[in-house]
């Protein structure tokens, strides 16, 4: 509703700025963000949605595109801010959508102009990067088509396009204090009640303990209906004979994803907007934060229908299946759900099968942008789970992350040396000596806000080391997302890594770039990115409560040529000492 | 944790300001505000706690003190911003804990401090102004005591206290949301399941459908355990023979109260920080916003305890008794439950025993503040129940209030014109020919931000007056409560107010200073203050869901004269125009 004024200057700043890489039209978009009651898995609860509906409206535009999104904070006490999930924001860094990062927090009330080029075709989705609102709903697919001069290394008769995301009936505000409770008390989120496919999935509402009466009496759960049509499975429609782009998306907030099509194979083409060498694969392993493209032909018994299914892997599943309907036609009884069981993805621990799959994917010869030859700066990030004042918490080289309320970008523009010391560095390796099979020995980490600082153009080779966590014997998978960049992923191996041993293992022919990365247990993923976008980048676990809980740094580069930061992005914390008196 | 480096110059200027009337002590506050496990009623949820506990500490000063308040905000996405009801903020009116009226909502991260004087003894409380953060637990008391040279018009042996409150299951978020809802999807919050004394309820846990399981399938219902020490019945300890000063605030969302002690006669002494002549009650009418003091006298068998009880009036009753001990001796068995009924109230629907009550609470002679003998504006406010856009909303004089991203405190003192129409006034009167004793004819009511403005000294004269609701032979009780004044509550009255008519039933002789007070159903209450107290005042029903819905106005007085708003209390809205780079 409200613009701010101040805002029209800033505006024109940013169109001159971002000028010359917009060769497209400006895509308008006017949103409003509020709760809204809503049964994504038949059982009904408030639901953070845009413009009422959930998910969030597909945004759908051409390469060079302006994106101009007018996001009205409709919640009522609730800050708000959107990242656009594999959009680089070059030009644009204040409106990666990171609180305290890039900016601060939406108000109630306030309208946020977003505006961005959409430089590069691909598969991308946009969401709530505050505190978990991504989990309470706030997402929705983001896709860049080709200008229709530029090649595409593939060809098909239509598109589809689902997000997979895992689901719980227990608000974010519980999951949240649960996280944050002392010692024994802590109480994790557990496992997910449903799995959505396109935002439906289907919940057994004969395990709600009794229809909760009026007044409720089982806090939000208002009802389960398995009839409800918001939990109408999706289908995905086909007509024989034809090639289909199926885009898949995770935004899922803890779930490791297996997706897989009955009696279809699948032939992947596309990882986080980038074009890969095609692999044939019978399911897909797929990582929050992670988009990939599969092409499908729809060459099977077009008299009936055959499920899409998504699966938890990586985790003891405690989770149905999570089903939607591959279709053949239009409506006949070939869009009926198929009497066939629901298909099974591969063993959940079977994590040989995950890294196999993942090594599998690699830049297609022809749109391989070029590995720059060497590194200057490298970073070895050891995570590790740790309780620090009694409090469970993940850390990176010791260091649990948590935001301060001065977004980092402002503190280095206007030099806020009160809200962070922008000259420490945090520790760029850790102890050689770590037994990272053994739960974590020294207890006494620390959280902290400190920021990593690279020059303009700078080679960062990160080695992401995965460890045991504070239970004996177990280690997770962590999908690590970098803002503001796509990273060549240069290899993955198991155990602690080391140069001598593993440098030569490394793929320096034809790495994938990737937005997202899995690292897996006990192992390390290593990575590669130049620092060519000033501005202030997340890095960190995409899972949900892994980054709440502290697992994910700050990188700061080319902080000497930031773009201006419009007015509407600042007023918390420090920057409020920039107010002037008229 | 973060304090706000402008803070430091900000508060230097506000000390300065109100140095003259600072006779006393300072009295400083660290609190944390964060949501906490916690089962009020037994029934374990998420609550909106301070410093771990719920209620919040009590603040406990003497008059002119300075309260200081560091307020962190360690809520994951919330804002924040807390009232302190019953304190004028002479002064401070920044501090006066309004979002959006008197300062920007506090961010997560940061730390804002209130610094203002209780310049009066009385019984006074605290409590979350930010959407429906009070119904989620975010209260405690506030007491300030007078100096020992001044008179106290009677005497008591020790003194008890005790905040009552209505509480509900299910969360802000979902009631919020359906409230919202379009048409008949509209959802109100319902009676409440239990009623608290000082926090403390029982919830019936056989009407809990199921001990929810492990992950909870039930909402955020965690589980309801009836010997939780956090739901143990309060206990009001007394001796033998003893006089006692028992004060009582209410901090309902919706219920109207009434208190009784069984057994035992009230001698009423206090209302809203006045003392008042003494009435002899059985038991007291407090609605929401109201303080009393009442003095009881421990002369009944001393080898039992009694029932202290509180019970739902002016809506028909769908709760139990909210129940604590009166508990002769010290541990032994008087202080066990008494084996009696639950003392019962009168009828829910006896508003003449209501209006009765009210009407006996006059000001006591010698404690008298001189009544201004004629006012020099007279608003005539009407409240009724309206659907705007499709919306169940509350109005005044037609315009339900929405509050926008700008304090509106900061629109006035930087001239931000963009952001509010300060010239403009909301309706000062109703069109004569309104027919109270029906539901509205008139639907088309709009949303509006408009404020009402007051030169400096203005003696205003407000006639609230009640309606019939959407619902044909409904009218509800409303608890009005004005901001940064106490005011003479001059009558009450049936039907519709007319001067030739009511005038002369007005009393002029004693009226009772109050900041809160009843309208009772098709009634009218008229009331009187001097806008000597340059600010930004929020006038409106303290019952949570009818503020949520529009019920209230804006009052801004002698804005020529408003102290300079600190920097921690902007940031938000239009004020980020008000930076200027370095």
């Amino acid at each position: 509703m409200e613009k701010i004024a101040a805002l029209v200057l800033a505006t024109a700043v940013v169109i001159a700025w971002i000028a010359p890489a917009a060769r497209g039209e400006v895509r308008s978009f006017q949103w409003k963000v509020e709760y809204i009651y809503w049964a994504p898995d038949c059982v009904e609860t408030v639901v953070i949605g845009i413009n009422g509906q959930y998910p969030g409206p597909t945004i759908r535009a051409t390469a060079g595109d302006t994106i101009r999104v007018e996001l009205e904070n409709g919640m009522s006490t609730e800050g708000l801010a959107i990242h656009w999930h594999g959009i680089r924001q070059i030009g644009t860094p204040f409106y990666d959508g990171v609180p305290f990062a890039s900016q601060c927090p939406i108000n109630p009330g306030e309208t946020f102009t977003y505006e961005f080029v959409v430089d590069r075709p691909g598969t991308y989705f946009y969401h709530g990067h505050y505190g978990l609102q991504r989990s309470a709903g706030l997402y929705g697919s983001l896709i860049v088509d080709p200008v229709p001069s530029d090649a595409v290394p593939f060809t098909y008769d239509g598109e589809l396009s689902i997000v997979l995301n895992d689901w719980w009936h227990r608000s974010i505000y519980s999951q949240e204090t649960g996280l944050s409770q002392l010692g024994s008390a802590f109480r994790f989120v557990g496992e997910p009640q449903s799995l959505l496919i396109e935002g439906r999935g289907r919940y057994n509402c004969s395990l709600i303990p009794a229809a909760p009466s009026s007044p409720p009496l089982s806090g939000d759960v208002m009802s389960c209906n398995s009839s409800r049509p918001q939990c109408a499975m999706h289908a995905l429609a086909v007509r024989p004979g034809l090639t289909y782009r199926l885009r898949i998306a995770s935004v899922a907030s803890l779930s490791s994803l297996n997706f897989l099509l009955e009696g279809h194979n699948m032939t992947l083409v596309e990882a986080d907007g980038h074009y890969v060498t095609p692999v044939e694969i019978s399911n897909l392993d797929i990582y929050s934060g992670e988009t990939y493209s599969v092409l499908v032909t729809a060459n099977q018994d077009p008299s009936r229908s055959y499920w899409a299914a998504v699966n938890v892997r990586g985790r003891r599943p405690a989770t149905p299946t999570g089903l939607a309907i591959l279709s053949y036609g239009d409506g006949s009884s070939s869009s009926a759900p198929p009497s066939t069981p629901a298909p099974q993805s591969p063993a959940w621990d079977d994590f040989a099968y995950s890294v196999a799959q993942a090594r599998r994917v690699v830049s297609r010869p022809g749109f391989q942008i070029p590995l720059p030859e060497r590194a200057n700066v490298r970073l070895m990030l050891l995570s590790t789970q740790n309780r620090i004042d009694g409090k469970i918490k993940w850390a990176i080289n010791n260091v649990s992350y948590v935001p301060r309320a001065t977004p980092v970008i402002a503190a280095f523009q206007f030099n806020l040396t009160t809200a962070y010391d922008l000259a420490a560095s945090p520790p760029r390796d850790f102890s050689r000596g770590y037994k990272i099979r053994n739960a974590p020995p020294n207890p006494s980490a620390i959280q902290g806000s400190g920021v990593y600082t690279f020059r303009h153009n700078d080679v960062v080779d990160v080695v992401l080391q995965n460890s045991n966590t504070l239970v004996p014997n177990n280690s997770e998978i962590h999908p690590w997302h970098l803002h503001g960049h796509d990273f060549w992923v240069l290899g993955y191996g198991s155990g602690i890594y080391r140069s001598h041993r593993h440098g030569s293992t490394l793929n320096f022919v034809n790495p994938p770039m990737r937005n997202t990365v899995a690292v897996f247990p006990y192992g390390w993923t290593y990575l590669r990115f130049r620092a060519d976008n000033p501005g202030v980048w997340a890095f960190h676990c995409h899972i949900e409560s892994h980054f709440h809980m502290g697992m994910g740094v700050m990188f700061a580069e080319g902080v000497d040529r930031l773009p201006r930061i419009p007015a509407q992005a600042l007023g918390c914390g420090y920057t409020k000492a920039l107010f002037t008196a008229p």
